[in-house]
């Protein structure tokens, strides 16, 4: 039955060993080795270039007339942290949060705001139809944003070709406005998700009453838990939009903020989307629950109106089913009691007579009490 | 079984692609070409006149000494939003909200204070009963208010003869009281709704205490549903409506003010009713479910009675209908202890007298039980 | 089945037509005819005349002497209104909150606190027992109380004999004095009716622990409905109570905001005693429900005992029931193997012991499984 | 049935006659006799006397070396009441909150300060085992403390033995150290009443899993009650705590706010173990609704198990039962089509092996299925 | 079925006799001898000792070059506690507070922050996989931290390890960064719980696909009371961080602050983790319940099909069973009404005929309604 199986179970936190020294980022034995690709843009110019490790960022970040983006996809290299420890004196709790990977949406804000780190989470279902549930972590400075994701997969091709092309503000409204691109890309992501669950609600709402079967408990539930998943994202999610809206670090630009107002109100969205949804689905849990009730009257009805027909009938046969002798065996004396209907003349029509009317008045009975309905 | 389908699906989001730029606002392609009405007017003088776009707004709303109303049906035409943005330097993200026409209501000020922009929600019944969801959008400059919606079909005539008579606040109360007067509309249409379902819900309950049958939870549901998507409405309405009150914009003045403060009012009553219906709804649910166990009790009772007395009953009359010999067929010996009861005399009798005796035992259990009531 | 009609239904909200101007008060078709009673009073001395309207209020209340109050029941004449309007300048909303008569209990100050608005929601059962809901709306200025309600009955005797004898505070303590003594009245009558359900609760839980029959469910959700309608009234109530408390007007004298602390204080035990009763509605009902499977499984333990244990005795009857030859018919061969138990000396008593053997096997079985506790 | 009687009805409100002028304490027809024990003490003299009446309390607290305790037991005595109102100016209202003893535990301050009134509710279980609520009324004035008490049983023993003894900060606190200590006791015996319940549930709990019966579900949600009574009380004894930690009044010294503290402490921990007994009692009822689902499931098996299997081989054998004649009792032709069956040497014996068939892959199915599981 | 019992049972509160003197410290009668060990460390310097008491704690910690943390294990020592009274000065209520050891987490600030008093709840699962409950105390003063635990077990030997090697902030962070790193391990712990309560929830949802039991509920139930204990802590826990973060006391370091934070974090973690749990403990149960009700209705429907089927036909049987008598005999005369078919030539075909009619006409109607799907 392995088509049952619960989808969108939940990600079991590789927490390190308790007792560990805070700071100590403990990477991942299944992380991916990094793919490092630094956009260097302003308004003018555009330039896309792979490298190999940061170990020089303080170099490649010198000329402030550009804005840089470290696009880092896969975590499984210590340099990357140790130097941005080293050269931008990122404090190591962050670089912590970067590799631990389970982190809630939050913004913090660090050394008197030189550089603020966030986290998002970006939702998407595999091959196999399951949810997951990728961090991506952002480093963002005056100049510079960095950002990190778990696998080489993701959705932000829209926000790099935007930037390759240059049209709208992505290109002049600083790092913090690309990195409010990429929340935006994230948010809106999850719109398609709960799109995608909205309608598989629906198929299984048609199911309910075309023809409810034991899957449909299942595949509620599944989706019932795929909505608890993506609702424990985008509570945090909204907290930390709210907190960049009234944040006061120069960082974060009054451009962006108004961008952010709008990613917000997205996310409020999402929020009462999955309020619904989770409503539609306990709505369509009780609805399955009645229908099994009322199945249960229908089979139960059946074997009532049958059984209390045919068993007094039964019975009635039976009893002219009976052995009793009319003459003693022995004497070979007439025994007149014994069962004289028997030997009347229209004893079997009688018989017949008395099993009708039971049966009509039952079917009456049963009529009147609706159980025909 | 088309007519248990449910009843108010909620409207699937058309959400733009995850990515695109923001303020890129996409016309729908079921959008209706607009019809722009242009409504110019002061304490004494007003004057109605259809016009084909708004290219020279500027132009049109010269005269300071006039307020004018731009009633917009259908989104057809992107030249409108162009214009608003270059014209009146309306923001990208204006546009795109109302274009993409799933906002919640809410209130943005923009630009210190020089406009303002708010989203209500029209619901209303289609002709299958269906609960349809508008978005209608409004732009409020100094003198000019600016409405848009998605159908033809609305229920702001009353305002627009209002204007037309010129009685009341609706002439000298400014744009802001223009705009109060088409949100008091719409928040009064959510009472009628509600009156029609609670008439609904009461026609549901008549039916569960006269006749409960299959539909009562269907129907039950479909309305909680429709609940739900008014409530999901009106929460943040009531929140729109205080922002209103609480504004310091210029453009929104305190006799405006007084109004809101009454429709909020009436928001916070609505509210009450849809959780008064809904409390009703889930009490006619689980009503619905108990009523289903009794049933499934008395059926099992009327089985298990009829079975209780009937099946013993037929055992008995089964032993006699055993053919055990008289006679050793061989040795043709008699077997005296083969059924003597068959050759007693008054056998059948006894045999009467001892069912009624079950028979009769097990009613006076079954009634001592209270299984008759 | 009129009898089981359920109690408190909720009253529908007879609205205005959506659109219609706001402060156009409509007064509704059953309203009654009013009957004005002006109590003139201070410390000394007490005069109490029916008047048969209020066109000249402003001169009836000249002498700044004395206290007046108009006791207004019934509320068919719209000159009272428009009087309000021209000479009291009583804001048009306020006319219509008080002939709408769907108002939550709410205060509204206006015009610099030139007068307060008052509403109050005065719950009693009428003779058919059913929950009734009328509103008692006040308008206080600084030595004048007008005081509306919709039916000639109601709960303010006491207050009115108070005030012609002239103990306590009721005379001194002005106009705001008055009217929490009125609004005390109708919160002391909330104890009123949370007493009688809970004694109906009390005699449900007996009858439910007697002797349960189908209405319990019916009754439990009736009270449980009115409980429900008492909350919707005594949270604004609270409320309302707490912005008085809290008010800067004038008009509210400290001593009364003495006595108001106490008259919340009620409200507070008030929604305290409602939530206590819901909860035991709501155990009510699930105990009922347990009851309901009890019965179930004691319905189905005595059909399936005595089923399991006849039905296989009938079987056996059913066996040596059955007819196959001793003999072919044709040959006259004797047919040894055909039933030889028929003709055993003892084959009818050795049947009564095998099945005397099952029934004993099944009701040691039955009893193990605690079937007869 | 009278064990199964609900424990812990709630008590119903006394209210005074709905009108009746605020302030006018109607004393209890059964109400107690008091008994007045008025303790005088310092931090180094300490005596106890009973008085007759409190009249002359002026002249009996006028040395200010000591600290005063009037501890009044039984309220039937208006004396007391016109004393305080004469003598120490205490509000009436306070008088009818000692009289009506149906208050929330709470803090009042009067009269700038010039004294404090506190309730508490002192809950305990009687001989019956039922749980009682009785009011203790404190008024504190600054050098005296009076307290009321319904009953002439308490739990302020111990109090009264450290006031005599002297130990601790008892005799050196003042009296609002006094009112902490009695409010301490108080708070201390909730715990006592839960842990009882906690125990009970336990009990409850093993019940459930050895032998469920019928009477599980009426415990625990008498438990349940007990909860809920507890909990109403609970909450705002915290908020009066509260209260007194952050009151400004000089009645309230710091010390006694170090131990109101700790005292508040207490009081969460209580909140936070009813609601853990409230989860337990409804994981109770969970658990008991599902054993009773089992149980009916294996009802049903067995009766399902054995009909299936018996009814078919009771139908065969009926066939075989039946009288189709072997020939034409007129014409005496032979009816071979009759029912050869009868007639074949080993008919018999394959009856039986066709009923063995049946009856095995009938077994074979329900084993299959997991029913003999 | 000792098995079955719940685990997980909650601590019975030991507290002291209602009414005794706050602040008297009551040592359990289990609690164990201490044992002391003293941490004497600064950046460059450690020193482990044993010690037999803290006599001369103010001597020992005398050497302001130094940190101290007195780690003691067991609590049966009156001297420990008479030491901190009056050497240190440490309020009674807190050594109440130690000994008492069911205190919420929490954080109490004492003598104008002269010292600080926290709390902290440490978890484990005891050798019978029972949920235990263990209180951690901690005193904090500028040089000296001095930690109290129950039991000789713990958890800290990684922090123990870290203070001996001296890397990181162990050494150089002061007393309050050594208490946030305890904090931080019992925190730790939390997660460790729950990927063991969520694994084990996995588990029990296979085998609900699988193969459901009985014991599914138990299980489930075990669970969800583990995850309720757990919450109960989780929650004051984060409130207490919190305390700490927005404590002014000097006694917490900036920089203890800073790891606070993000210990913080993980509590808010610990606490999504829960409710994610929670909801899918709830999840099971509710498919749990689903499942039984549907084996109910396929039970129903095996025992409907079978019974509805053969019952008629054994009625049939049972008819053609009848002994009518073809002759009366005593007169001999020919009976022709009685029973004709057994005499029709092809009556036996003819009955098996209608028998299989009826039968296929259930089969059909049986398979229409779905029932062998
Ligand atoms: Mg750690
Ligand atoms: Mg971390
Ligand atoms: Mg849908
Ligand atoms: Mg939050
Ligand atoms: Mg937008
Ligand atoms: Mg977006
Ligand atoms: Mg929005
Ligand atoms: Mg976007
Ligand atoms: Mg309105
Ligand atoms: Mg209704
Ligand atoms: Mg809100
Ligand atoms: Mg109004
Ligand atoms: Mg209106
Ligand atoms: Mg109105
Ligand atoms: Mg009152
Ligand atoms: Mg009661
Ligand atoms: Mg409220
Ligand atoms: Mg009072
Ligand atoms: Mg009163
Ligand atoms: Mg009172
Ligand atoms: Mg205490
Ligand atoms: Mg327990
Ligand atoms: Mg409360
Ligand atoms: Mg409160
Ligand atoms: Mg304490
Ligand atoms: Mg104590
Ligand atoms: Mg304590
Ligand atoms: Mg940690
Ligand atoms: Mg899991
Ligand atoms: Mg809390
Ligand atoms: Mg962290």
């Amino acid at each position: 039955m392995a088509k049952n199986k619960p989808r969108s179970r939940h990600k079991h936190y590789n927490v390190p060993e308790p007792g560990t020294s805070p700071g100590m980022y403990a990477i991942d034995d299944n992380a991916l080795k990094p793919i490092i690709t630094l956009h260097t843009y302003n308004d003018k110019i555009y330039k896309k270039e792979e490298i190999k490790n940061i170990n020089n960022i303080d170099r490649l970040t010198e000329n402030k007339d550009f804005y840089y983006w470290f696009d880092i996809k896969g975590l499984a290299d210590p340099n990357i942290f140790e130097t941005l420890y080293s050269k931008l004196n990122i404090s190591r709790l962050v670089l912590e949060d970067i590799t631990s990977s389970y982190q809630r949406p939050k913004l913090d804000e660090y050394d008197n705001d030189k550089y603020v780190f966030a986290v998002s989470r970006h939702l998407f279902l595999n091959g196999e139809n399951d949810l997951c549930n990728e961090q991506i972590s952002f480093i963002l400075t005056s100049k510079c944003l960095i950002t990190f994701q778990e696998n080489y997969e993701d959705c932000f091709n829209p926000v790099r070709k935007r930037l390759e092309i240059g049209k709208g503000n992505i290109r002049i409204g600083g790092s913090s406005y690309l990195m409010y691109a990429i929340m935006d890309v994230i948010v809106d992501n999850y719109f398609t998700l709960l799109n995608y669950w909205g309608e598989e609600l629906d198929a299984i709402e048609d199911r309910l009453f075309d023809n409810p079967d034991k899957r449909i408990m299942y595949d509620t539930q599944g989706i019932k838990r795929s909505l608890i998943m993506i609702r424990k994202v985008a509570w945090p999610e909204r907290d930390k939009l709210n907190d960049i809206l009234r944040s006061d670090s120069d960082l974060i630009s009054d451009l962006t903020k108004t961008y952010i107002k709008d990613a917000y109100d997205h996310c409020i969205q999402i929020i009462d989307f999955i309020e619904s949804l989770k409503e539609i689905a306990s709505a369509n849990i009780d609805m399955n629950l009645s229908i099994i009730s009322n199945r249960m009257n229908e089979i139960m009805k059946v074997l009532t109106i049958i059984s209390s027909i045919f068993i007094p009938l039964t019975f009635i046969a039976g009893i002219y089913g009976m052995n009793f002798s009319r003459e003693d065996p022995v004497t070979g004396k007439v025994l007149p009691d014994n069962m004289p209907e028997l030997y009347s003349p229209h004893g079997y029509m009688w018989t017949w007579i008395v099993m009708a009317v039971i049966a009509v008045l039952q079917v009456i009975y049963f009529w009147r009490r609706g159980w025909f309905k």
